[in-house]
């Protein structure tokens, strides 16, 4: 058995549509910028898988040498990291996510996040959210993380 | 098994008790604010546990929804996070988790903050504390936070 | 079996020797300050497992009252954590450690640090590497962060 851990940060931009968790906020009149899609949560849960697995991270994965994955979707990412994961013999037990931020207001929508989010890995998901009380950089609303730890057989 | 990942965050006033780890630290001249007695390392331990269990967050579970748990103590949070928990099944292995802050004072309760956490809890629970070298909101003394991992079976 | 986390960070300097992860970048105009040298991947790693073992911290185990660990290497740190948990009667299962920062470029070094760190500790590390988005203290260049879980048996 081995964990992983991962963390993401993207900032918040007015007018940039908000993508976290697999999910679309259409909503919310700020989203998360990038070169992809922004999602945070997808993102730390992808560094936590590799970093269990040992296969690098999501730079070294699918960085900006690797030009289709520019814009592309946390499901995406998701789906992609979980068949390498697998490919190097690996089997994902589960993964356990936290965002951290202001926005988007998510509890409404956890459960449909989880489905997609374990959809994409063939794994269980669990998704929480917490704020940090109005501090630091997600307090100040500049920007929005997330911490996942990731548990592979 | 399962992982599950948790962070919490609390600004620090002056003239508010500080509890945290369960423990109440008389010295101390400020607390942390909340809506409860702001023990963010009980706090970012329930949502590792509430991630690891896929039961929500502190959010769903005690939210302001839930007057009777306003002002509620890091160690009745604990107690009950355990208790559904294991009402849904679950063992709880361990959960370890970090005070990042530079105050309180931790190193000579460690064991006493460990103990009162693990009754609370009925598992293993230990506690480390570290700085970030003056930097960011804990080390400009705004907040202090706290991270926690869970294993579960 | 044990999970465990712990996280780190130090302040950037200018004209101060750069160690990350074991490894010394001598391309780097800035390093990490502190008592040791700075190595936050290292210290992280070290919380982590003594979280997952209930021994303590960096600070109870290296703290200024041992004089000896002053400019301690990470390496040094990995070393003599591995033999404290390993004589508490663990066995490391493996450690997942990330850097969040700016600096150094650390891609082309994955290799060779995980290979230096898992010498130390005498079992697998993986790291991976982000940055924050520009945000926050690592975002801004302020200092390094880095956070990891370790699995103990």
């Amino acid at each position: 058995m081995r964990v992983g851990i991962g963390t993401d940060v993207h900032r918040l931009e007015d007018g940039v549509p908000m993508w976290v968790a697999g999910l679309h906020f259409p909503d919310e009149t700020a989203g998360l910028a990038g070169h992809s899609d922004g999602d945070v949560a997808a993102h730390a849960a992808c560094d936590a898988l590799f970093g269990a697995a040992g296969l690098g991270d999501m730079g070294s994965n699918y960085g900006t040498s690797e030009p289709e994955w520019a814009g592309a979707s946390g499901v995406a990412f998701l789906t992609e990291t979980a068949r390498r994961v697998r490919a190097a013999g690996f089997e994902i037990g589960n993964v356990s996510v936290q965002i951290i931020g202001n926005r988007p207001r998510f509890a409404a929508h956890r459960e449909h996040a989880q489905r997609v989010m374990a959809e994409a890995l063939g794994a269980t998901v669990t998704v929480t959210a917490t704020t940090t009380d109005g501090l630091g950089l997600t307090g100040r609303g500049e920007g929005v993380a997330a911490v996942a730890v990731a548990l592979l057989h």
